[in-house]
């Protein structure tokens, strides 16, 4: 008997009748002889209402009773899902965040899963039950409802398929698999029968938000199985394991990411220590840097920039107005009208010819490369924004056309 | 340093509005220093909705999912209310059923309460929070979520109100205290200052539903002050307790029930343990019976007729078709079109004149009575339902016009 686990997003059970088509897909699973664990998410708009309701209340509540808000969202849907389970005449349970096990620590509103008590889990598949598990939250050492942030369901998901040696762990969501590209803007975007984790990680990242990095983490820590598809059409959907058929083409994905911005710091002197004095600065007021791009000295100064997400410009230009190092800077500007196209695929540093035939692509299309930025598995590049889709199709085409 | 409990019902908390203002009472009810726990019932029509839901999935669900489902709308008021305390600068903590310690029997959708583990409570409490609680709500000893059934939220807050030694519990609701009559129909309906358990008892009984008799009984078994008020307008309301000041009106009240149907039994053969035979069957088929007239014995036949809530009068009557001694009636006959008008007062047992008062109120308008019954603190007729609200007009005038 092996366990699957099931995970279905918001929209996959957002009326009566989806919900209905989330019982057929698990009851399906069930009879064809498998343990099975669903978890579930909120409804459709549950939590934008929810939100809306504490705003109207008090916009500056504490996380700890937003927390205690959110939760009853899937609380409505795991209670919905198991009654259309018992409909269709399987023997079903549902169980919230805090009965299955989930301990969190107490960072309320993106807390992190300490461990999962399996003992109610197991002894409810131990009587052959369906269980159906509140996703996205938890409870604390202080017996307080905590919630796991954005992804939280996914990342639940894939603890309970890591705690209980699942099988696999299947991730339902409104497209059928991972693609080359965005599908409804790159019309020959190809799905990807499988692709590794770190491949996955890097596209997440990159903004094609299929999965949320944290549950791809987790399943690459654990070595989860994951599988992406449709809760609408029964298709094979994206297979995130740890090593591919080595037949896969080299390069798994063109990613766009338009939450992104350019600081730049012009003319700092040409000290030693510079570059650690700006970003440890950075660093200590939590703002992710991205790429970084430091000129070649010229007239005892240098250049400085780098890439910050939109909703951390203003303090990151705030903190560096203070820093002694940058004081001494001619100016510092920022840019938000940039984008960051990106490809991924694992081995692509073994093959120097990659990056070469993606900024031939976008030499082709006319498009200035800003600052470009390369790992193991990637290659970045800042253009402007208002470029971003004519980069991604004209990429896409080169290795995919 | 006292403590209150205080208990606000679904439209009490409807909308932000509503909450604001069950917030300010709470908060100035802790101002003024005392420790305050508070028991809030779902926000207006959540409940409805939920069900609707449920409905709409499976009207069959098991009651163990429906209480998981009906749970979290409590949830989310103990959740907007804390905010709204927060917003108002006093420390606040919401908890559910369970976190509150409530553990319940098995019983779903209608569960009984154990008992209270009043830790957390009373952790709370010595940090100075106020305490937002969910009403209606528990846990069983299989850690599953229960619901208590209707009135819920009223027994919950008596319940911790008995548990923690509370000084008082202050129900709130849309009427500012308990009436000698329904003061929507009836002009000169006056509020009590106070009244016993067991006339508010008789009053809940009787169609008054200003407190349900869980909390009543609850109460009176744990000698609970309860104090009945609005909460909208901050004025004094109705207290209940053991005993009332002797200066008190002899009546505490005239009610009306229109949620009665008579059942007769018209020729039963007249022989020993036919009463037996008939009420122990509608007993075991958990039916209430509440007033019975038996006629005296001709041609060795007695009529039996007595009263059920309407839902059950086809359930009753079915049976009784089975009954082997009520097969040798001459016929069974029922009528919906019937009230019960009932005057409320403790004392009034040893004042013979009241019956033969509210019989003459009676007789003046002309309405006829089908049936009597009476208790140590209460008279009920059955008359016909067209005549009822005349009949309370009448009776009403009559006592304390």
């Amino acid at each position: 008997m092996s366990l699957i686990v099931q995970k279905f997003g918001g929209t996959s059970v957002k009326d009566a009748e989806r919900i209905q088509n989330v019982a057929r897909i698990v009851t399906d699973t069930y009879k064809a002889g498998n343990d099975v664990v669903v978890v579930v998410s909120a409804q459709g708009d549950t939590t934008d209402d929810l939100i809306e309701k504490a705003n109207e209340i008090n916009p500056d509540a504490s996380k700890r009773e937003r927390d205690m808000l959110l939760a009853a969202g899937e609380q409505i849907s795991i209670a919905l899902l198991a009654m259309a389970i018992e409909k269709m005449g399987c023997p079903v349970v549902s169980l919230l965040g805090w009965q299955a096990g989930f301990l969190t620590d107490s960072n309320h509103s993106a807390a992190r899963i300490k461990r999962i008590d399996t003992g109610r889990l197991t002894k409810e598949l131990d009587k052959k039950k369906i269980v159906v598990v509140a996703g996205f939250q938890g409870l604390n050492r202080f017996d307080d409802v905590s919630t796991l942030g954005r992804g939280g369901s996914d990342t639940s998901a894939v603890a309970i398929a890591a705690a209980m040696h699942a099988k696999c762990c299947q991730i339902y969501t409104d497209v059928d698999g991972v693609y080359t590209a965005d599908p409804r803007k790159v019309p020959g975007a190809k799905k990807l029968e499988e692709i590794t984790y770190d491949e996955m990680l890097e596209l997440a990242t990159l903004g094609a938000q299929v999965l949320h990095n944290r549950s791809v983490e987790m399943a690459k820590k654990y070595n989860v199985d994951l599988e992406v598809l449709s809760s609408l059409e029964r298709v094979p959907g994206t297979k995130v394991k740890e090593a591919v058929k080595v037949e896969q083409m080299l390069i798994k994905g063109v990613a766009k990411d338009n939450d992104v911005a350019r600081i730049s710091i012009i003319g700092v002197p040409d000290e030693p220590g510079i570059a650690f004095k700006i970003f440890s600065q950075l660093a200590g007021e939590k703002i992710n840097v991205d790429i970084i791009l430091q000129s070649v000295g010229r007239n005892n100064t240098k250049d400085i920039a780098f890439t910050v997400p939109q909703s951390q410009v203003k303090q990151a230009v705030e903190a560096l107005k203070t820093n002694p190092t940058v004081m001494h800077a001619s100016s510092i500007t920022h840019d938000e009208t940039v984008s960051k196209v990106s490809i991924v695929g694992a081995g692509m540093e073994t093959h120097p010819g990659v990056a070469a035939k993606m900024f031939e692509a976008l030499f082709d299309a006319n498009i200035n490369i800003q600052m470009i930025s390369t790992s193991e598995i990637k290659i970045s590049v800042l253009i402007a924004q208002e470029d971003a889709d004519r980069a991604v199709s004209a990429v896409h085409s080169k290795f995919f056309g």
